[in-house]
């Protein structure tokens, strides 16, 4: 039989109401009713503002990543410099610059808008987007809050395979784009 | 001035309490201290058990997609077959195989772990882990519950690659095991 290749719909939500309303944690709560006709009280859905992240290469060809401990996953692994847009912040590549310079002390470079991501759309409103910067230097020290405790790793090209291919980069909207930067960057098949 | 490698601390858990116990969602809130000295009142981890996608290849190289509604993000997006591992599943690889087969009715081939990832270290304490199967078959029909929705696609390998570099995969725990698979089958550079 062949497949039924006709697009999924939209659900209807029936009623929402909100479960949690904290500056890092919107938890809301949807009764829906999908085209099946299934109705499901309690759907969770977490509202975020946008995310963004970036792959900065330095003038000679290093990658700038970070290494920070992480309390959901318990754990410490390379990361993209990354943060989170206030809700006026209209711009997300100027949120990644303001990043990247915040967390590493590198700005400068050529920027453009590389990947937009979901750390996962069936609970997450929001996308995280990836910004390649090439060419940065180091400009200033890193200007920590006392809440961050991040450690800044130059990490060269053949490094950076191994990083990602080996499991040294557990952040999913992280990995994927330097995965798609080294792909496009590798001789066609 | 050289960058600190140090390796970053775990935090201190002074206390916790739970804000959220339903079947689909478990949300924590935990007072913690940095090694910086600095104290969060309410750090959010959300408790989740093991997911499992897979990356499954046909025997003549078709890779099979799923495409669903997805209420967080509120779009229709090409996904691999995934599921959530059962608190008894203490095989990740037999949901993953379970999920196939009931989401897309392909089963069989020869499986292997092919890559771990977290959708979010900050806040899921889960991993996600992928399976690469090879040469699956179609066994059966979709089993599909009245609260799933998805259309099974097979997709080309060539076709594959504008799916995953054109922004046609949003789910990042999605598309980085296909965009390694599709790098470490590319020529090396």
């Amino acid at each position: 039989m062949p497949h039924d290749h006709s697009e999924p719909q939209p659900w209807n939500v029936l009623s929402s109401r909100y479960l949690c309303r904290k500056p890092w944690m919107t938890l809301r709560e949807d009764r829906v009713r999908l085209p099946t006709g299934a109705v499901i009280d309690d759907y969770f859905v977490l509202e975020y503002p946008a995310w963004v992240n970036v792959i900065a290469l330095t003038t000679d060809d290093g990658f700038v990543l970070v290494r920070q401990y992480r309390h959901g996953s318990q754990e410490v692994h390379y990361e993209l410099p990354a943060g989170v847009c206030e809700p006026n912040d209209l711009d997300p590549e100027a949120t990644a610059r303001r990043e990247l310079l915040e967390e590493t002390g590198y700005g400068g470079g050529d920027w453009t808008a590389f990947m937009t991501l979901s750390a996962n759309p069936g609970t997450h409103s929001n996308r995280s987007h990836t910004y390649l910067a090439t060419g940065v230097i180091r400009i200033q020290e890193q200007q920590q809050e006392d809440t961050e405790d991040l450690r800044v790793h130059l990490v060269g090209r053949s490094e950076i395979v191994e990083v990602v291919l080996g499991g040294g980069m557990l952040q999913a909207l992280h990995a994927a784009p330097l995965l798609k930067y080294l792909l496009i960057q590798s001789p066609s098949p």
